[in-house]
């Protein structure tokens, strides 16, 4: 497909945007008239630039409030509209959309917008140009395309069609069944636009909160397939009025742009198949890889951070497994877990550390088919990364994260050989002392504009799903916490955002200087069993205060003495509508980082606890208003 | 009246919370039951610490979901009441806020609903507490205080009443009058918040979106009226879930709670003066002065600094009319503009030179009456500042604005003598060259947080009002305006803020390490003679893209000859609705702080020319990307 994206979806000047969207690998871009407006150049000018880039000006647009404008003005605006077609010869484009009347006085007589729009058309045919209507989902009389293409059908001129626009429709809850009855020819453009579900001014909604296809919740795949299906290959176009974008780095952000319509192509290109048909220009990348979970997690660390982590570690129960053939690294395992402590000099560890200081640098997925899982990550514009591989150690495959970390694909192999034989000494005694079964989420602190961006790459690159997102409050500020899973839900990465300076999540950036990991949380059978044997070996627990104790006697059957075993331990307990239950404990900060989460499941709960989240913000903040905190080993 | 607050409406840990309470003057405080939970204390630590500081616990909130709960579940909330009953003791407040069920399973018979409340009343009441009854707007049965009011009616127990919230009932459009036929007596709590206009869900505006009185656009005063016209006088107390509140400055922010509160008494007392009502134990400042436009500007310099700015001020046609006698101050004037130059070494105005680098430290507002001012700005907890006055100099009343700059409050003088004569040396032959006449308005540039405080603070102090908030795009995110203006409209302040990092708002900030000034304009009676005259003089005007004068030339009847003549002088053009026209021109700014603006207004124009904001911010960003500019004098 033609790829294609409106230059209000950008931060910057026109030229900064039209780099941006070139670079990224547009096709195409529709100039909105105010960037040409600010530019000090000429039209003529902005063509030159885009045919240096290699960008196709798709459309010009808007063109406002034409049809049905009171008739005094009618002349006037064919005037207006004779003087936008000049500066679409300049810019060299044939299409202008026309965006429907919104005026309170404008008119509504049935016959006399169409005698309008046919009346612009020819004015634009004469000058080969065409005119592509559109339905404003505000319109004053036109608010549907149902509505638009009546219109067009009964103006009937080869220089008049629609353009589509799935904000417009899905906004209004509108059903695009019915675009399959407009001929494709008659289609002129397509623009997607994704939004989160919000209950407010439609207006305001479209203005400020579009996204990007997958950041939001509409149905787009829904509504781009019925549009193939009537035969329309001209552009797709991505037309994103939002607050954040507007402040945005254009190219990153145009990279996010062109992800989301490979995206919707591929989600677009699955749906087709189901009904039997088939788009050969869509994207078609590899289908994503079945998940069994998180193989490792590998730490940037030095010597002293690496020994002081691996016997934190130890007190939660891992035993020192193994270590590397050739590197400065050591393997710590306990159940199926396995986390690896990354030492080594001159190595992609090392500049993590450097950057980041003791961080999560590395994250390897089990993956069904570790090639496979690598081209689609590529198709999807994934960086690919190569590391520093010693004799006879086997080199897995790895893309980075938009955080520079490293996602490793891990083939689980049939051998039932791990992959740690290969490159590590494994000790054959090695026995954890802990019961901790498994990795059950990993959760990331990010910057809070990135988290669209962050949405969008696990969603394309990997098949995620991302749940709702959740506001929980710390004691300075809102949090924001949106759950990645995969299918299956066998690896989990709740991220969480910040907007406000001193909260949890802001501390923690700024302690790593960029996103980084928050915590990681391990499952266990029994929690009690689990959190006495890290109290005795000397982990610090978060300590809950006395008065959320009291409360959960007032909201569940507990009796006394398994409240004061819960308050003794530290333990947060939630339960779920369907009685699925919670009981988790938060160690403290290492090193003021990251903090380790143990958590048991009971009847199905399949949440993170955010109805205790606010507690043990308050609870960290406390240790933070605390003053420095002295190393706990 | 008894002023409180909720501690859910500041940041912080509970015990910053009451201390930030105590310190801005409230009399009490209502105990949001979160806040308890994540304290590490014990209730009766609150109470002692709540004594200790001088505020009352006024009430203890929320306790949910109670009437009309499924049968099998009463008994169990009545343990959970009880245990809450519990609680309140310890802390030692008898009043507990109720409020109206939510679930979806919550049962609706009225003489259900009308029999719990009263079973818990009698719990209560046994114990010596009451219960407070509140309709939230969302409820699932119950969500207008009508409903509310009806049902403790029939319930009829002396521990029981009702709770007046302002939001739920404003935000549904409920009408108050009804308020009156409810016994002041069983009202036992009123709960006061502002809010803006939003079109969104109920649930979601009143738990972001809610602000202190004052700040947003609800009619607070009619709300409050006939609740004091019951015969009311218990807590007026603020409850407001916002969330910029929840990561502001708690201090800071219980201060501007506190002033909103009596900008509400003042209000309310006006309305009911009006109806012929008196209420003693409302706040009653002086009533605020009339305003006559600005006195005089002065700006923080150092000798060489001045020496620029006076020059560029010249180039505008302004003249050097007088010298300090004993202070390194230099007048600048022109029509009724007076500008204040000040270098003295040792002053308010060195330091705050020292501070914020060249910028606006003082303005003079012409009042009606300076010593009222000053009393009613003390009242409203304003700051009074007394500057070093040497031997025969004039004192002038000032406070200190939110930023710290002085606002001088200058009383007309009958006799004509202006304020210059006891403490300039004048130069009787100086002439200003230009014809500028008069300070249009002074745009300000505030941190996005800062800006409902400013507005409370002129609306209160000054009787300002705001106009509504107006987004406006920089190429690099999105900027909102605020206008305030006296009454009559001599002064206007717009107050620009952004959110994002790289906009000419936020580089303005930077610049200032604070807020400031971020231009002036001036009124003329003739743009293009001023800016002939001003373009001949060598100050540099803000280039505008001819791109524009083409837009115009489609959207207005203008001949070629007048458009080339704006495009010459780089004239930016409005019309709003009813005809009146504005013509205005931008400098490039002084030594990247402040610019100025030289406008003409015709036919009533009264806003600011927000059609053109964009493409002075293109336009002004164009300039900062291109590189350090050199000093242009």
């Amino acid at each position: 497909m033609q790829r294609s994206i409106a230059t209000v979806s950008l931060s910057g000047t026109l030229p900064e945007k039209l780099e941006a969207i070139a670079a990224a690998g547009f096709d195409g871009v529709e100039i909105f008239e105010n960037d040409l407006l600010y530019y000090a150049g000429s039209p003529r000018e902005i063509r030159q630039r885009c045919a240096d880039l290699g960008i196709a000006i798709t459309l010009f647009q808007p063109f406002r409030d034409f049809e049905g404008c009171p008739r005094e003005r009618l002349h006037k605006q064919l005037d207006r509209a004779e003087r936008k077609f000049d500066l679409m010869q300049e810019l060299g484009t044939d299409l202008v959309l026309v965006c429907s009347n919104v005026q309170p006085d404008a008119l509504g007589d049935e016959q006399l917008l169409v005698e309008d729009l046919r009346l612009l058309a020819e004015h634009a045919g004469d000058r080969g140009l065409r005119i592509g209507y559109e339905a404003l989902a505000w319109g004053r009389h036109i608010n549907t395309y149902q509505q638009a293409w009546n219109l067009v059908r009964q103006a009937d001129h080869p220089a008049l069609g629609v353009i589509l626009d799935s904000f417009h429709t899905l906004s209004l809850k509108g059903d695009p069944g019915a675009i399959r009855d407009i001929p494709g020819e008659k289609i002129f453009f397509v623009q997607m636009a994704d939004a989160p579900i919000l209950v407010m001014d439609v207006l305001e909604w479209s203005r400020h909160f579009r996204c990007f296809p997958g950041q939001g919740e509409l149905d787009l795949a829904g509504f781009l397939a019925p549009i193939l299906a009537t035969g329309y290959r001209g552009p797709l176009s991505l037309e994103i009025f939002n607050d954040g974008f507007r402040a945005a780095p254009p190219r990153q952000n145009a990279a996010d742009g062109l992800r989301s319509l490979l995206y919707l192509e591929e989600k677009t290109r699955l749906r087709l198949a189901h009904e039997a048909q088939a788009v050969d220009t869509l994207f078609a990348p590899p289908a994503a890889s079945r998940y069994a979970g998180v193989e490792f997690l590998e730490f940037a660390v030095d010597e002293a951070v690496g020994a002081r982590l691996a016997s934190w570690l130890e007190r939660l129960g891992f035993v020192a497994a193994g270590t590397h053939r050739s590197k400065a690294v050591s393997l710590l395992r306990q159940g199926d877990i396995n986390i690896v402590l990354n030492a080594e000099p001159y190595s992609f560890a090392h500049n993590f550390f450097e950057a980041h200081g003791p961080s999560l640098c590395a994250t390897a997925l089990r993956v069904s088919d570790d090639q496979a899982a690598l081209q689609r990550a590529t198709a999807y514009r994934g960086q690919p990364f190569r590391g520093l591989v010693g004799p006879n150690e086997r080199e897995i495959p790895a893309v980075r994260a938009p955080d520079g970390s490293l996602l490793y694909l891990v083939q689980t192999d049939d051998t039932g050989q791990s992959i740690y034989h290969s490159d590590f000494h494994l000790s054959a005694q090695a026995r954890a002392s802990g019961g901790l079964r498994r990795i059950d989420h990993m959760a990331l602190a990010l910057p809070a504009e990135a988290l669209d961006s962050w949405v969008l790459f696990y969603k394309s690159l990997f098949d995620f799903g991302a749940d709702d997102e959740v506001v929980l409050p710390d004691p300075y500020g809102l949090v924001k916490s949106r759950a990645l899973r995969s299918p299956c839900a066998s690896v989990r990465m709740p991220l969480n955002i910040s907007e406000n300076r001193n909260t949890a999540i802001a501390h923690a950036l700024s302690s790593y200087r960029g996103s980084g990991v928050h915590h990681i949380a391990f499952e266990c059978d029994d929690i009690f069993r689990e959190v006495a044997r890290a109290k005795d070996a000397g982990v610090p627990l978060l300590e809950i205060p006395l008065n959320y104790y009291d409360d959960l006697a007032a909201r569940f059957d507990f009796d006394d003495e398994f409240l004061s075993e819960l308050a003794y331990y530290n333990v947060l307990y939630d339960r779920d509508a369907q009685g699925g239950e919670l009981f988790h404990v938060y160690t403290e900060a290492f090193e003021e980082r990251f903090f380790f989460e143990i958590l048991q499941r009971r009847g199905g709960y399949a949440g993170y606890g955010a109805a205790n989240v606010a507690v043990r913000l308050a609870a960290m903040a406390k240790r933070r208003a605390g003053g420095g905190r002295k190393p706990v080993l």
